[in-house]
Order: C-alpha cells, then sequence, then structure tokens
C-alpha cells in the first residue's frame, strides 16, 4: 500500500485486508468504469443501519418519531462533507483530469458519496462489526448536538401543533432587537400566542434559531398551564 | 414461552434468547405504552442493509441505479405484508379491543410494521448476522422475481430516455388484441417508433404489462441498429 493511503487507514482507524476495496472507494465515475457507486449504495445501509443502533442505545426512552428526525440529521450530506474534510479525504480523491480541475475534489456531494463508499469498503473488508466501530468514531461526538439541533427545530412545529390541535389560531413571531454587526448578530424574537395572551422571548445567532427558542418556550409556558 | 410463541419462532427460524423482545415486536401502539415502534425503526434500516448486501453480492455487475431500484421494490410494504402473512402474524399480533374489533392483524401497514420490528428484534437478540440470515431466508426467493419486475417495469422509461437524448418524438402505444374472458385477459400491445420505423409487439396479462414488454422489444431493436 503506498504511504499516503497507509496513513489515510491509520486516521480511518481501519487496517484494510483487501486493499482494493480502500482505492474503489476512493474512485470517482469520473476517474474510470470501476468506481464508488456500488460501495456507496452499501455505505448508505450500514451508515443508516449503524447510526440508528447508536440511537436506539443513547435515547433509549425516545419515540420512534425523534430517534428518525436525528437519525435525518446526522446522514445528511453535510455531515458527511464535514466528517470526510476531517478525514483528509480531498487529497485521498482519485478524479478525472477535468473533474479534479474544476475543483471536484472539494465538492460536497463527491466528498459525502466518498464518505458512504469507505464506510461500504470497511463493511465488506470486515463486516457489520467492524463498519459500526468506524461509525461509532465518526458520529458518536456529533450525536448530542444534532440531537439538540432536531429538538430545537421543531419547537416551532410542536407549538403550531399544540394550538391547532386546540383549534387556537397559529402563533407570530417578531424580531424585537437586533444585538453586533453584520456577522456576528444575535437575535432577540418575541413569539405571541395571541389566544393565551403569552408572549415568550428567545435568544438566538440567527432568527430562525431565536424564533425556535422563543417557541420552544412559549410551548413550555401553555403546557404548564394546562397540566 | 407460550406454545404458539415456540412455534412461531421455529417458522422464523430462530430462538429467542430474549422472548421479550419478541412479545414487543408483536405488540402494536394500541396495546399499551410499550409497542413496536422502536424496534420497527431499527428493524427497517436492519432490513435495508441486508436486502442492499444480498443485491451487491447477487447482481455484482448492476450499477447502483438498478440495485437502488430492485432494493425499493423488495422493501415496500405489500411485499412486507406477503411475508407477515405467509408466517402466520396476524395471529400473533398484540393490539387494544377496538383495533382488534376493527380488523387491525390483517391491515397491511400494522403487518408489514411488525414485520420489521420482528427483523429489528432478532437483530437485537442476537447480532447482525442472525438477522441478516433471517432476512435472506424471507427474501431470497422473491429477488429474481422482483428485479425482473423492477428492470420490466422500467423499459417503456428507458426507451423514452433513448428517444429523448437523441431529440425523437416519443414512443407511440396502441392494444392491437385482447384475448380471454374478463378476469383472465391477454393483452398484446404495439410499441410504434414513428422516427425510426419500428413497431414492436408485446403480451401481458395487463396492459400495462404488455406496454413495458413492446417497449423492451423496440428499445432492443433500436440498439441493436445503433451499434
Amino acid at each position: 500500500m503506498n504511504p499516503s493511503l497507509e496513513a489515510f487507514s491509520q486516521r480511518l482507524g481501519h487496517s484494510f485486508r483487501q486493499r482494493e476495496l480502500l482505492v474503489l472507494a476512493l474512485t470517482h465515475r469520473s476517474y474510470g468504469a470501476d468506481h464508488n457507486e456500488r460501495l456507496e449504495f452499501l455505505g448508505d445501509a450500514v451508515l443508516n443501519l449503524a447510526v440508528s443502533d447508536l440511537l436506539f442505545d443513547q435515547y433509549d426512552d425516545s419515540p420512534e418519531g425523534d430517534l428518525t428526525r436525528i437519525r435525518a440529521h446526522l446522514v445528511r450530506q453535510d455531515m458527511l462533507h464535514r466528517i470526510a474534510l476531517s478525514l483528509g479525504i480531498p487529497a485521498m480523491l482519485r478524479l478525472s483530469e477535468g473533474e479534479a480541475r474544476g475543483g471536484g475534489a472539494q465538492r460536497p456531494s463527491i466528498l459525502a458519496d466518498a464518505m458512504e463508499a469507505i464506510i461500504g469498503a470497511v463493511y465488506r473488508d470486515a463486516g457489520f462489526d467492524a463498519a459500526q466501530a468506524l461509525v461509532r468514531r465518526l458520529f458518536s461526538p456529533l450525536i448530542s448536538e444534532t440531537a439538540t439541533q432536531a429538538w430545537a427545530k421543531d419547537a416551532k412545529t410542536q407549538l403550531q401543533e399544540w394550538l391547532q390541535a386546540r383549534r387556537h389560531s397559529v402563533p407570530e413571531y417578531r424580531i424585537e432587537t437586533t444585538r453586533g454587526r453584520a456577522h456576528d448578530q444575535t437575535f432577540v424574537v418575541v413569539c405571541a400566542v395571541a389566544s393565551h395572551g403569552v408572549e415568550a422571548r428567545g435568544e438566538g445567532r440567527s432568527r430562525r434559531a431565536a424564533e425556535q427558542e422563543a417557541a420552544r418556550i412559549a410551548l413550555e409556558r401553555l403546557s404548564a398551564e394546562h397540566e
């Protein structure tokens, strides 16, 4: 195995018995007839199960809907892209000259696909347990952060559903104040639920985040009042 | 374990170390707080990987798009429903009285979900290899039939794409003859590709099937002419 593949294997934490699988996983379809798309097909399914299993254990009280939501956040392209960058995949990819010149080694979709193909390659090389161990190493640090996002993101939907179930009108959101400079702002948003005379304030680094926080607080108050 | 659970395990071909997992997998959410939805979440992912792996081996020359298409046909609800019936799951389900009276034990979605939950239960009980063995026993007999359907179904799309890529107009389909009685008919459909003067005949038990067959034959002729 050439030195850079060897070093890459070490970063992955998996030593390939069949090194040709790793090479294939790093080969984009622009490079030639043998490329990583079949391994990506397999790796996508391996990743999905390995992440499902992690969540099943870690959130042993959460209903299926929450697990599905967190999983969707974990296996999406930008997450795989981040991990691919942290492993230094761009320098390892085999692309056609044209694709390489066009910046293909930095394209999020190409990197995310290669990341899935690598997971598929480990699975073929050494079975599910080895692939699951890889996924655990790569994804465990991201789970709690992602779960928080996935839940927070849903506060607006939850609030709306809560109100609709009781046939009340939808809440209104307005920005109360904005602090800080252009790329370092903090937003304060008010979520007003007219039917219940509730006004909740949420703060966040984006308008969206502030709205979610405000919705979460409004929902807490409404739930407490109605217990 | 009670006798019917014992017999059911034997039909599955898996002897549970943790029998409570099997009971949980057979428990619909209408029955109580502990139900099979989390196991279904897991089983869905197990099934997806196990089927992907089977297809990866069995169709070792097929591109990723074909594998994805066959997989989608294999893991859909009506396939799971068929398997659930063949295993006698309706008699094993635990449903609320209301759900049972309403015919819940025959509902395809409830049966398909329970089937996935059972696959998840085997996975939790004995790991991926045991679950994969179960999926192989249940699904292997269906693969070649399903693959044929998945491919055949796509002949019309393939023909259309072939013609569009060459900027020719779309083919026309017409029924030439219909034989047999109402519920036992055979259709003969002609697929006419005006731009190439090609008329191909396909026979099938439905208009749709006959069209697909005609499209497949037309595409074969066009491809042969253009090699």
